[in-house]
């Protein structure tokens, strides 16, 4: 083991840990200078734990380790033997097992979608149900108490699960699952855990009357689902388990995750076509044709299983499981023509849409710094906080009716008024027979349910506009305050609801001079909120084609959704980006940062670097993989072995583990060859394990006198890693790195008679934070 | 310049040209051993140039040199220089620009399509009514004569422009737009001259009867104009030429092709969201979510253009276009819950319409082949082999309708019966009045109409089963012997037509059994035709909701397009790669073969490399332009300049020739340094010019007294190529040449103490045929 700025002969130990503690105290030293250039619209892990190159993240409001993924392959003596013995059956096995995985995540998924809509349905049907009941019978406070005591109780339920069994579980989910298909595995965020209590939490969460969705969260439900199947369930299943062996690498992984989190919007919104284009848009980073067949067949399976269940819930099986189910709204208003004025209403929408949209974003973000501080103290002050904010909500949704006076009910109606049942336009509230009270038809209902009714067609003055503004401001502020709190909780449905709103309330303020239903401007208006939040065009523009049943507002919409993107970018980034940032996940964005044009990639390689001989000491190596958290470690062959110093390749920190543990040492230095590992190891023990899941340096158990013997790294090095020379820039570098969706990038000396190797690149080495920290005066050039 | 076999002193050019004699030798061998292997699937080309290597394609039936296109930043000097002295405003000029070009690329494809569509109802109706008039006179023979004729002169027109004027503009187009988008130029595929008679080619063609479509040569059409667009139309507008000098390099043309062919989608289907999607997913080798957005606009962009012009020819002022202009077909038939029989139904349509689908592509690709000796012979040749499909087809439309019987009308009509105008669902033909003949309802329309009343619901008994028996093989054969012949020919309308008839066969048999319209299996049948020829799923998906505006038959049409695509699958390739690889396309696969990865990099590598020194001398520099055609030579600096040989980077042709013409020698072997070479050049001097458009070494004039000076090449060098090491497997050489899409890709020796470069891999390279010519024993490991 090898400093490669010491010379060829000091490799004693001692002088390596002295080199490591001096090491430390430079990092100490360094980050202390990094404290005093905090300011609001940094990472919080800076402040946290003065790591500038993140190692760490935030899921779920908790710190935790993070992994970089490697879709690399790893060519060493191993792969390439298991590669020339394969056969066809293996690979018609993969084939079949590929096919059959997204099958079943699919199946999942939409079973999964289906059971939180029916127990949506049925637990908030329930209370609502009750509630009117109560209402009915002029019993006013208890009707209060009992609604607000529901909301309560289901809400710290929700909470409770997350705080104590899965904190990774909190949130939306999406930017997680973006920074996973980016490259970035943090510990539990696809854990069963996890699974479990995304699920049970978002019912529990929407049931309890939040003005937040289950879509973020059925997208992770999704991501978690897929994981879980390419896992194989566990290690009890021999039969599946021997299949499953072609899936314990990164890249399968990240395809199975990809088809997840495609399932989990289908099955949110009941939008196939949506489903794939949200995956491509905005969760995955890599995308390729073959991969957008599998992850559209996932979205099929999704739509067929979600029509079937519905069908069956037809027959009336599935309690209060109505029509209100799995949101669809089908608008089919007919476009009449649209006039010039009609056009400029809509590009000022649009205009207005970007940027509530970019307010909404820099108010999310200052929201979750705030919250932050609060859901760091521990378990209980994020139940207290997820109780206020639900005692909050409770007191807005039956307070505010109040302030909206009775409305008469229109003549020629088909539905029922006052509504009787569960769901319906016409809530009664404390209106006289006859008479309903539009703001409670808002408020006391499920957020789908209110969405539906904004958007409905033909019902020009069923919301008068007062109704519409205090419903408007009440959820944009709710939407906001809500986000954050220990439960899992979409982003999607707020903005939809909100900006439905403001659609409706433009719609209705037009109502005069335009000809276009205040319903058709509602979806408009959702645009043009989407937009101005989340950024996404296609996606949003296909999911809500998709959800109104209506191809011929394409047009608007795509317009709408133009102008709203375009405007609040001018502003901040989308609110998943900015997500993503604020947790200090490491993400790899597609293009380079203007300053790397000006930097090379031996100005940000991270010294000193530690290396191995092609036959290294068992002790040495032992002590590198305790001083060191490095994933990779170059080896390089000296001159008993060759001529000169020369680099054989990269070895993994697992394969390391995995050859240790297999304990077959020499006592001299020299070269056994690939036969002698080959007899030990098959080609699937050094397959990649999930995070957590691997061989753990504390596992190993090497006596004292093996630490003085030999082991050979080169049959599992891998020979041939992609690299850069040190004067490359690091735009173009990045641009490699990102591409490949690699781990680690070798730099070599573009000299030739230096040490073979200057360094190793990787993901927290083109971090905007590291390359600045290291040179602050491209702040100016910025 | 240098022979890295040579030895370091002997530079004489008779030694080089000794050299080069023997390579030309050997390679004449080489071609001569291969010529046994010839096979009915390989590409065209091996036969007629003894080319491996394919530096030149078929584009139109005619021979051209192709180019490969490099999207990788040549960091030179140069660059450097301009990106520091990059100013805000110009990167603002940029934005402006990208976006502006977006829009116009939009307005002008919306427009051409438009026209195109004009053009043909008008052509196609005034034909049509024509011969129904006569038709209604009895005058049978003067109707075939003037059908038949006025068919025979479109036809031979629109021969004689493809083949006199721009032989490019033949065939779909999209396998060449598909190829561009992969980094394959071929000379003149995108010229001005091939747009213009692609586009009043397509509209002769069109008109003149064939089983073609408008919407292939649409696709090309929009890439076409994009192109045009980038280049600012010509050098006269000096205003805007200024700023668009931004777009001179691959990367900027690609995304606005891209932007193009979607725009071309977009305009044929008036499916926006469908554009993007075949861009995406067909057309696209790289992407991202920048250009999905901009990709958007164009699309939406062409969405409103089309609208209003429709909306100003309602008002009556575009002559004979009717409902008929711009296929949309609104099916709206209320699909009935469907039962398991159904299902099952489906699932045979899905599977046959994928082994029909293989056997077309089959056909088509030996059909092309017999074609292709024709084409060879001239134009002539190509304009007789026109007319004679031509009159084949006039036969077939006119003639096969004799053998229906007439239908007397139903009664419960809300159109005419028979037809008096130009479309309609009910042609008089040789019937009575009060009577129908329902083949000739499908062949004498336009294709447009055919579908709209295969489509069309709520019509069970309108066609027997014996004319779509007819139909169904009359429009599979004369689509199969239509395509290649010498006019822009689509493939959609003909995979289409014959789909939707062998649906509608499938639903018309099943009508006793099924509640399910016919209407909705002819679209469930075209999509299975389209899923077995093409092999896209997402963008047919897309594009045929927007066709027929039905989104609750999205599951259905998904199901029958998995399955058609995975049964016709494993029987060929799609037929857009059929043809590219026929026409001898250098086309890069996304993966890569697995034989790959039992070769390295260094294996194929093409000796002798020629490279040169740092200074180099003129006369070398000509020599080795002149005797080779390679696009990029190796610098590599040398013991007075250097301690070792060292690799300096990588020059390219275009700017070699660029520098020779400034004439900046000096006498002496010394480095003048980047200063001198920017007081003559700016940094668009070197900026790539389109494909015959830059200098070529004939504009060159270097005097004999300079060729013996020397020219400094480090300012224009490439100072960080990327490179591999000679032991990569050539499968991880072929990822990272392919996902950075690179044109040059440098090997480095593996050990020290040898010359810095082992040799440079091309695209040519790692083409299959180049590959097991030189290693033929992979073919049994293939």
């Amino acid at each position: 083991m090898d400093h490669h700025h010491h010379e060829q002969g000091s490799k004693d130990i001692e002088s390596m840990e002295g080199a490591w503690r001096s090491i430390e105290r430079n990092e100490s030293s360094f980050y202390e200078n990094e404290k005093e250039s905090e300011s609001a619209r940094e990472p919080l892990l800076r402040k946290r734990t003065l790591n500038t190159t993140s190692q760490i993240a935030i899921v779920g409001a908790n710190v935790c380790p993070i992994e970089s993924l490697d879709y690399e392959i790893a060519e060493n003596d191993l792969f390439k033997q298991d590669w020339r013995s394969r056969k066809k059956v293996q690979i018609f096995q993969y084939i079949v097992l590929k096919w059959t995985l997204a099958l079943l995540i699919g199946l999942a998924t939409g079973f999964v979608g289906f059971f939180n809509n029916l127990a949506v349905e049925n637990i908030a049907g329930f209370k609502l149900l009750l509630t009117s009941t109560l209402m009915l019978e002029h019993r006013y406070i208890t009707a209060f108490l009992t609604y607000g005591g529901i909301n309560v109780v289901l809400a710290a339920a929700s909470a409770a699960l997350c705080a104590y069994v899965a904190p990774a579980a909190a949130g939306s989910g999406i930017p997680e699952v973006k920074a996973y298909l980016n490259g970035v595995d943090a510990y539990s965020i696809l854990a069963p855990s996890t699974l479990f209590v995304k699920i049970f939490g978002s019912i529990g969460g929407v049931s309890a009357g939040f003005v937040l969705g289950k879509e973020g969260p059925m997208v992770h439900t999704g991501a978690c689902i897929a994981n879980l199947l390419g896992q194989g369930g566990s290690r009890k299943y021999h039969l599946t388990w021997t299949w499953l062996r072609y899936f314990k690498n990164d890249r399968d992984r990240r395809d199975l995750i990809t088809c997840g989190s495609a399932a989990g919007v289908a099955a949110a919104f009941r939008a196939p076509v949506g489903g794939v284009l949200f995956a491509l848009e905005e969760a995955a980073s890599w995308w390729r044709s073959a991969l957008l067949w599998r992850t559209f067949f996932t979205t099929a399976v999704v739509a067929v299983v979600l029509r079937s269940l519905i069908q069956y819930c037809r027959g009336g099986n599935c309690g209060l499981f109505g029509k209100g189910g799995l949101i669809m709204f089908d608008v089919s208003s007919s476009i009449s023509t649209y006039s010039t004025a009609d056009l400029i209403a809509i590009v000022f929408l649009g205009i207005f849409g970007g940027v509530f949209g970019a307010i909404f974003n820099y108010l999310v973000d200052r929201i979750l710094r705030t919250y932050s501080f609060i859901n760091d103290k521990g378990a209980p002050s994020k139940i207290l906080l997820t109780i206020t904010i639900s005692i909050l909500t409770s007191c807005c949704s039956y307070g505010l009716p109040w302030l909206a006076s009775c409305t008469p009910c229109p003549a020629d109606l088909h539905e029922q008024c006052p509504t009787i049942g569960r769901s319906g336009n016409f809530k009664n509230f404390q209106c006289p027979p006859g008479h309903y009270n539009d703001l409670a038809s808002l408020f006391l209902n499920t957020n789908d349910d209110a969405i539906r009714n904004l958007f409905s067609g033909g019902t020009d003055n069923e919301f008068c506009i007062s109704t519409l503004f205090i419903f408007f401001i009440a959820v944009y502020c709710l939407g906001l305050v809500t986000y954050g709190i220990a439960i899992p909780s979409g982003l999607f449905i707020p903005v939809i609801l909100s900006g439905a709103t403001y659609g409706r309330i433009i719609g209705t303020l037009l109502g005069p001079v335009s000809d276009l239903d205040p319903g058709l401007f509602a979806v408009l208006g959702a645009a043009a909120f989407l937009g101005g939040t989340m950024r996404m065009t296609v996606s949003v523009c296909v999911i809500l084609l998709e959800l109104t049943n209506d191809l011929l507002m394409l047009p608007l919409v795509m317009l709408v959704l133009l102008i709203s993107k375009t405007v609040a970018d001018s502003f901040n980034k989308g609110v998943y980006d900015q997500i993503v940032k604020m947790k200090g996940l490491p993400f790899m964005e597609a293009h380079a940062e203007p300053y790397m044009r000006n930097l090379v990639a031996g100005d940000v390689v991270s010294a000193p670097l530690i290396s191995f001989s092609g036959v290294e000491k068992v002790g040495d190596i032992v002590l590198a993989l305790r001083l060191t958290g490095h994933n990779g470690f170059p080896v390089i062959d000296e001159p008993p072995f060759s001529d000169a110093p020369e680099l054989v390749g990269l070895v993994l920190r697992s394969h390391l583990l995995v050859l240790l543990k297999g304990k077959r040492f020499t006592k001299e230095r020299a070269r056994t060859g690939a036969g002698e590992v080959f007899q030990r190891f098959g080609a699937f023990d050094f397959a990649k394990a999930g995070l957590g899941k691997g061989l753990k340096l504390e596992d190993l158990n090497i006596l004292q006198e093996e630490m003085d013997m030999f082991v050979d790294l080169h049959p599992i090095t891998n020979r041939s890693p992609y690299t850069v020379v040190e004067t490359m820039s690091l735009a173009k570098a990045a641009v490699l790195f990102r591409e490949l969706g690699l781990r680690h990038l070798c730099v070599v000396p573009k000299t030739p008679g230096r040490p073979p190797i200057v360094g190793i690149l990787t993901r927290h080495d083109f971090m905007p934070e590291h390359i600045l920290g290291l040179f602050p005066h491209l702040h100016s050039h910025k």
